[in-house]
């Protein structure tokens, strides 16, 4: 275990989002949070004021009123950092906020790092690394799964899997330990047998939570989704059809407004970022040429391709064609017939036996739930359990738990070639130094700055 | 004075700036705030607890956890609005934003209008109509001087000043009517000696605050600038140069981000709104005509132009002529000779002599204070003093002052004219309906609408 330095200084940073709001937050945390807040304040003395109490008053300049605010209170250790902290309430205008943290950093406070609060909180033993980790996925969530991954992981779930894990590792460790005290005596404190089943029951889990990456990574990042097809295929009108849908739900909230990146598209809880195409078309012309082999490019990056194409000028030998040729890869795909309210009886059912195939009309909209409904499917959600399944979203973990999963390795190899009980335990501790890792049991300076200058300031 | 329909129902909306922050507010406020929170709380019984007091727990949608919370409480009359008050901070992402707001307006909220929480705190006798409109102006003041302009104007200044004016005319209206109780027996309660003299002391009172919207404009709405000169006399330089040194002080405070409009510019306080130029050229060629005649349409815009030449090809003959032409409507112009550090002794002392120049050298960043002082000066800020002098800032208060400034020069025609009680009392009666319009002592609900419709949503 490393040493971390505390810190005993008083940290400040806005909270909030910039931009004009009703109001903003500013937060501060250490010693000094209340004295410094104090000193500009003209209302109650908030020395003398319980935690989680709430104080209007104003905040001066010398004789200068900067703002009507209102002052929360945390005192140490019943706060977020469980240090002192503050929440100033004010205006929610960036000159003021400016102006009033010009005005604490004179006052002593230090302007806070990205995740400086969190990482505080960290430190102080509020919660584990895997938890505060989860509180800036949290914030960037933007997808109802990735939100309910991301909750459930700040809330524990994934540390007490790891724990869990690693209690019963400590546990193996600590016997064989013993046995070394008793020297030449040739006991065995620790049932080889037991051991090895756990292990073996350990990397099974262990598997499982990498398994789970490839669809937390899905969750948290969206799905590169390659849309291409002929001109005139439909493309624009099933993307804002796909847009539109999505916009009538934001606008349910006006006020809630959201930087809205035109082509990533949330079905079913999961973010698909749309990645448009020059198309493809049949061609000898050496810049449209080029054209092709962009679209190439960008289909090696997508993990799911929408292949779209205009059933009324199609056939279905024509489509198995194209399809073959532009996915050599077989990377998931799915075949979307468009403007199906234009094609004859004939011509839909000669379509009909196509695999992986959806018929639809962007124009009219229909269809649409059968081809989200595809969509999904195609990401393998059909299978998900959220609600029981520890989904791992993080790759530092991932890395973690494979060092973990191969430390093991190396004890079963041990076991099996009869190896000393001090060999045997170096590397169970080596598994436990990879586990601890991932909830901070086991943390280096480096390792904390890494994860906590991805944070936004503030948090 | 009319009936306002007051609202029984309990509005919600977001408090803070939308985009990610480390956390945000959502506000709630009517007889249902607290219960209507309480419903979706697990934590504390909300319903039992003290007012400004802060909670700490989750928001549940069912089973389902959205978000880990703090939830603030203010019980009526006790709030902002008077109402009881529900400020929950939640964590800064849109996501978990928007999944709040649904449930609270699925339990029973009605989503808050523009400035309805402000409205209804004016309505329930929290502050009048101008502290009211002065709120909004502080969360949109960008600079010292509509920040201080505003927070006096919010604490009441203004409003003071209208009630004490008010409060001696009533007195006048009162005695007159009370004259009138009297019939035919012609006394006179109402000195007409004294109320001239009051109401000539009033017009001046008013004339000084009209005179004050000038500037009140300029500090609410800055300084419409064009900055005009031939190619390569240095614009953009000089526009970086200043920008340059008003993005350093932004950096102090980095994390503060700002919406940075490129050509404002804040000197003392007062921010100059740069229009940038295609130039002026003499010419014959018809494209660059039209290029010149829009110069003319922008200059015809503005409150100030500084004409920037290039010290080293230019005689003061020259200058004096280009000025000239471009400012046939005498508007305040700053004349700034660029370049000095590559101009002989010869050539400088040429321009000794010449009014209204200063000489800058933007590459060099030489006599740049000299240039803002200068710029002050010509908005005529050497001679404000805001902290004794009553501001109007506001386009509706000048139209009332003017109603009322009208309606007392009817009242001293009436005296002079000798003209009967109740006509002099119909006149006061009008002045004191304009002046109550202000503070809001006399409102409409189209008027309410109108002032309260510009606040932004959650304010």
């Amino acid at each position: 275990m490393i040493n971390h330095t505390f810190s005993n200084d008083t940290i400040a940073a806005v909270a909030t989002a910039p931009g004009t709001g009703a109001i903003a937050v500013i937060r501060l945390s250490g010693p000094e949070a209340i004295s410094i807040t104090n000193a500009v304040f003209a209302g109650k003395n908030l020395l003398n004021q319980a935690s989680h109490t709430i104080h209007f008053g104003t905040i001066r300049d010398g004789e200068k009123v900067l703002d009507e605010v209102l002052v929360s209170l945390f005192v140490a250790p019943h706060s977020y950092t469980r240090e002192n902290v503050v929440e100033v309430s004010c205006h929610g205008s960036d000159f003021i906020v400016q102006q009033l943290m010009q005005l604490f950093l004179k006052k002593g406070a230090r302007l806070a790092n990205a995740g400086e609060f969190t990482k505080r909180a960290f430190l102080n033993g509020q919660f584990d690394l895997a938890q505060a980790e989860a509180v800036a996925d949290l914030i960037a969530s933007d997808s109802a799964l990735s939100h309910e991954v991301a909750i459930k992981q700040m809330r524990g779930g994934f540390s007490q899997e790891i724990k869990r894990l690693r209690a019963e590792l400590v546990h193996f460790a600590s016997m064989i330990e013993l046995e070394l005290d008793f020297g030449e005596e040739d006991v065995e404190f620790a049932d080889r047998d037991q051991l090895r089943t756990l292990i073996l029951n350990i990397q099974s889990i262990i598997r499982e939570l990498l398994k789970s990456f490839e669809l937390g990574n899905v969750i948290k990042n969206g799905v590169p989704t390659v849309i291409v097809g002929k001109p005139n295929a439909g493309k624009s009108t099933l993307l804002n059809k796909l847009l539109n849908e999505e916009k009538a739900i934001v606008s349910d909230v006006p006020g809630t407004t959201r930087d809205f990146i035109e082509d990533e598209i949330n079905i079913g809880g999961i973010t698909f970022r749309f990645i448009d195409t020059a198309g493809l078309r049949e061609t000898t012309d050496k810049v449209e040429k080029i054209g092709v082999e962009r679209t190439h490019q960008k289909l090696s990056q997508s993990s799911l391709i929408i292949y779209l194409f205009d059933i009324t000028t199609s056939s279905p030998e024509e489509v198995q064609t194209e399809i073959e040729e532009l996915n050599p890869k077989k990377l998931p795909l799915l075949a979307v017939a468009n403007k199906i309210d234009e094609a004859s009886a004939a011509l839909l059912s000669a379509f009909g036996n196509m695999e992986n195939l959806v018929q639809i009309s962007a124009a009219e909209g229909a269809n649409m739930e059968a081809l989200k409904q595809a969509l999904m499917d195609k990401v393998n959600l059909g299978k998900l359990n959220t609600q029981q399944q520890t989904i791992v979203t993080n790759l530092r973990h991932v890395d973690s738990l494979n060092k973990t999963y191969s430390a093991l390795d190396d004890v079963l190899n041990g076991l099996a070639l009869g190896m000393s009980g001090d060999l045997v335990a170096a590397d169970i501790r080596r598994a436990l130094y990879s586990l601890g890792e991932i909830t901070g049991e086991i943390t280096t300076d480096d390792l904390l700055d890494n994860i906590f200058t991805k944070f936004c300031i503030g948090k």
